[in-house]
């Protein structure tokens, strides 16, 4: 695989001791030369020190970024010493990068609340600079987990007519997931040379049709991050033409990212596409698909193989979206299950045992000449999710 | 308790195997002499035939009821025959009742897309009223109840200046439980004379501080409906200041049922009060309480007795409400946890052992003039929602 990694990227991981098991909880991405960069952050009111700063910096940098800082454990976030935290963090490696401050991006994960230690930062640095190399993409993938059960990659390589460009992205996230994103972090880096105007343009878009089409639990954090870095290191600048099929690359590596994510939904044992067709718009689809995707009457049925399409059109109905019910079809796992707004006859023992599959795909289609569609990724709901949520901080 | 019943209000049951385990489905709530009535339903596009029949026959009737039937086991929604078999179940009441098919109300809570055999009501409704007692109040609150585990009943008397009046409610419901209602039904009765349009805003703004301040787990259904009926037969009409008094005992008693149905969420073991103050509007005060009363990382917390307050800040902080984080104080258990956005230090034990306790509460404050407040009402989620939701149609 790593062959095959965007060229001119270092990783590392250390642990700091951020984390109570020890487990690599420090990381850095690290760019030769500099990359155009892009963002997108939480909308959450209550921003960790890190997003904050992370958006400062980008904005006075113009979009150039050298290095990207990430701990889990701690989220650096509603913390008297958080921004002091996140600036002392930048500077540090700042240093030892040879870059500005406002050329690093760091970003936190864990609990909030709970001060952090800068000083497990920076007295890990050295360690964490020594142990660089092109070779660590998965070392990174696998520090920046919390609640994750897999690390979770996607790659994507495209042949342009000046010659070959890389795409690699990793993510973490597995609860507290939702739409306009959650305590996601997500990285693609690629190495083709892309002006920062048009990376922001295509990391808008491939964001809107992946992370922000995703959802665990409904709840939208105040940590997420999702930084898209074009470094130019392939020396291969696309076409006008070709840019397209680069931002379509790099939106498919992101709908794996966050398909990935909803597959290891806290407690998941079942990824569920929610398919929406027919609607009015793609804002009505998006409606009604958020509001299957995020229905924990859909997710335990899911969870329990229970063919319950009632709730599915409940869900669509109480969505916000204007549509006539009676012109509702649903499909599950491919079989028709209801016509028209009404029961469609359907073996239960049969479409039960479908259910059971790891991947479910609930599909709902509006006849009519409404063109609105839109596509969701979440999981089942079941006990793990209590499990793991009852007691994550202490 | 049935001598302090409102007068002139007959109740019945039985069990016309609607559902499969033999506990009676079938209810009758009838007044003698007729009622002036109000109702809310569901805002759910998807609504059952049912509702769509009682907002029609209320329309027509001009708010006047003789009789309520209420049908659990099966929700006579999203099927084939749905519109027939609540006009047929209306029409066999009122030849019964001896008053107009508009002035009967049916009611239907269960599962949806099944098809519902109006003859085992219509064949049950000889008996159904030959069982009628003024003393059956409490079977009725036990044959509404689906997943419920205790019945729910409120009470409240007045000594108005022209004599006594009195007001009992009953409700059903325990999941699929949000704001704006939920597979819920509540029936209050009072024996005072109240006018038709009194009735209606006495309701409105009581379900607005009560049924519409409730959420188990954010799915809105489409049966929900709450009646309010007032025949009378106390002979006393409130004068116009008691009329606000009247409101506020019925307000009470919807306040005192909305509650029971959270402490009775699917699998709760605690219920949850969530209080906010200080918030710009009560429309601001009502996002922030809804968000943090969704939101299944802070219910799963209580559940764990986990003082987790970072995720209620969270909460509120994308619940779309405009407020200052580093003015938020947060108390759980009227210990405070987060003063100006920030940690406040507890006594970490001794907190988890106050929140061992059945009822929780979460008190956020926003610092400053703000007059906005609201009171939510939710329970904690555990592993026995996810049990009963797995499997609830097969």
């Amino acid at each position: 695989m790593s062959n095959e990694l965007p060229l001119g990227y270092h990783y590392s991981t250390v642990y700091a001791g951020i984390r109570k098991v020890q487990k690599d909880d420090l990381s850095l991405i690290f760019s030769e030369p500099a990359a155009n960069a892009a963002a997108v952050f939480t909308k959450n009111l209550v921003a960790a020190a890190p997003v904050v700063l992370s958006k400062a910096s980008l904005k006075s940098s113009k979009g150039k970024v050298r290095a990207l800082v990430i701990n889990a454990g701690n989220a650096n976030c509603a913390t008297r010493t958080g921004m002091k935290v996140a600036e002392t963090t930048a500077k540090a490696v700042a240093k030892l990068a040879k870059c500005a401050a406002n050329e690093v991006l760091p970003s936190s994960t864990g609990v909030i609340g709970v001060e952090l230690d800068v000083k497990k930062i920076t007295s890990s640095l050295p360690a964490l600079f020594a142990r660089m190399s092109p070779d660590r993409f998965g070392d990174v993938a696998r520090a920046i987990m919390t609640t994750d059960l897999v690390q979770k990659t996607a790659q994507a390589n495209l042949q342009l007519s000046k010659g070959k460009i890389r795409i690699a992205g990793m993510t973490k996230g597995s609860g507290m997931i939702q739409p306009n994103m959650a305590t996601t972090l997500g990285y693609v880096m690629t190495d083709a040379k892309i002006g920062a105007n048009d990376l922001k343009a295509i990391l808008a878009r491939a964001t809107e049709l992946s992370y922000n089409r995703l959802t665990v639990d409904g709840d939208t954090s105040t940590n997420d991050t999702v930084v898209l870095l074009a470094n130019g290191a392939s020396g291969v600048k696309p076409t006008g033409e070709e840019l397209k099929l680069v931002a379509e690359a790099i939106t498919g590596v992101m709908k794996n990212l966050a398909a990935q994510i909803a597959r290891d939904g806290e407690g998941a044992k079942k990824l569920v596409r929610v398919l929406v067709s027919g609607a009015k718009s793609e804002a009505d689809a998006n409606l009604i698909g958020r509001a299957i995707a995020n229905s924990p009457l859909v997710k335990t049925a899911v969870a329990g193989s229970d063919p319950n399409w009632g709730r599915i059109l409940c869900a669509a109905g109480y969505s916000g979206a204007k549509f006539d019910p009676a012109k509702v079809d649903i499909y599950l796992q491919g079989k028709r299950v209801c016509k028209a707004g009404l029961a469609a006859p359907f073996d239960e023992g049969k479409l039960k045992a479908k259910l059971d599959d790891k991947d479910v795909t609930i599909d709902l289609r509006i006849a009519g000449n409404g063109k609105g569609e839109a596509e969701f990724w979440t999981c089942d709901f079941t006990e793990g999710y209590i499990e793991i949520n009852g007691s994550y901080r202490t």
